[in-house]
């Protein structure tokens, strides 16, 4: 059995990353792939615990060290306990946020660097690199926007207009870095471009597996 | 005001930390100091969380990569919301575990190795290095026993033989490594001799601060 693939999606805050994974799965099975969606954090016992502390207003006094450490956490055990396995049996996985968000969100929005991050995406990935990485890119206030009216906010959601325009430049930053695996994705588009897109990208990653 | 002290206490499961941090309290107090003692991981509402996950047996299959990376966050937590303000207000903090836990126990016990853990240890603490470390030595076999007898075992003291033999000699391997920091003392002597030891060598990590 040959080896699955990993698809991440990356993007800020109402980028519509939820629907484009939903539409490419629906695409993927049709073409008779296995697939399987997860998000992160989350996608084990241990990491839906720890997603819940992250996007709790219990802890407003959370330090920027202490929530990387928990994003990593949750990451180390989705990885080798749900991905890896899944990826030797064969299947698809698309991902709802990866190690790119860590980076833009920690690294660029806390400002808190992105060398130890790098290390730490790698120790906590077991050195894993997607197959293909969609970053789906929206002015902040838009995106903002989306995720308000979809109901009340996290506490990521909540962190501020600055924060959040960092986080961007952040993703801006990581695709020009490395344009064989990162893909830019226009987000204010319609939603038909947007998954046309999406479909093609990742049409060809697959060819590469 | 002067700065305080931060004294940490390691050991395997079962060496009489505890005890030994009551007693030291009471005297730092008969001599007028100021004195907070707070425990790894914990001491905040976030560090509490963690420590109830990390000690829990719901998580059996949690990967010592997401274990180490837990222990990580809650110190981040602990150091910058509680340690760190203490010291500034001139206060002793008596630490049972910090960082020298996290070395013998992952980087040891679990076998992750001790570079990515020395820069983990450095990042959490905030650079943080204690005035004193006490490490309370004991046979495994002993301090398993004494541990098993203050009732049910949890899923660090469950984790095999073998385990606590590797924690053990991590511990002894950190003491020889930083001798001016780290001060190894033998548990199995009575209570009132490991005292006068913790008492000699606080005093002396004291009058150096």
């Amino acid at each position: 059995m040959s080896r699955g693939a990993l698809i991440t999606f990356e993007g800020g805050e109402g980028a519509g990353k939820s629907t484009q994974i939903e539409t490419l799965k629906t695409l993927l099975e049709s073409w008779g792939h296995e697939v399987m969606v997860v998000r992160e954090p989350g996608g084990t016992a241990l990491g839906e615990q720890i997603r819940t502390i992250l996007l709790s207003h219990e802890y407003e006094k959370m330090s920027p060290q202490a929530e990387l450490l928990l994003y990593e956490a949750a990451r180390a055990q989705i990885v080798s306990e749900v991905i890896e396995p899944a990826l030797e049996e064969g299947i698809i996985v698309l991902c709802d946020r990866f190690y790119d968000s860590t980076s833009a969100y920690q690294g660029y929005g806390r400002a808190l660097g992105t060398s130890l991050i790098d290390e730490l995406n790698r120790f906590a990935s077991g050195g894993l690199t997607p197959d293909a990485t969609l970053i789906i890119d929206l002015p902040v206030e838009i995106g903002l926007d989306r995720a308000g009216r979809k109901g009340s906010l996290d506490r990521l959601e909540t962190a501020g207009q600055d924060f959040h325009e960092a986080v961007r430049a952040g993703f801006l930053h990581i695709a020009a870095q490395d344009p064989d695996r990162v893909h830019l994705i226009d987000g204010t588009r319609p939603l038909d471009e947007v998954a046309a897109d999406v479909e093609r990208i990742v049409t060809e990653a697959l060819a590469r597996v």
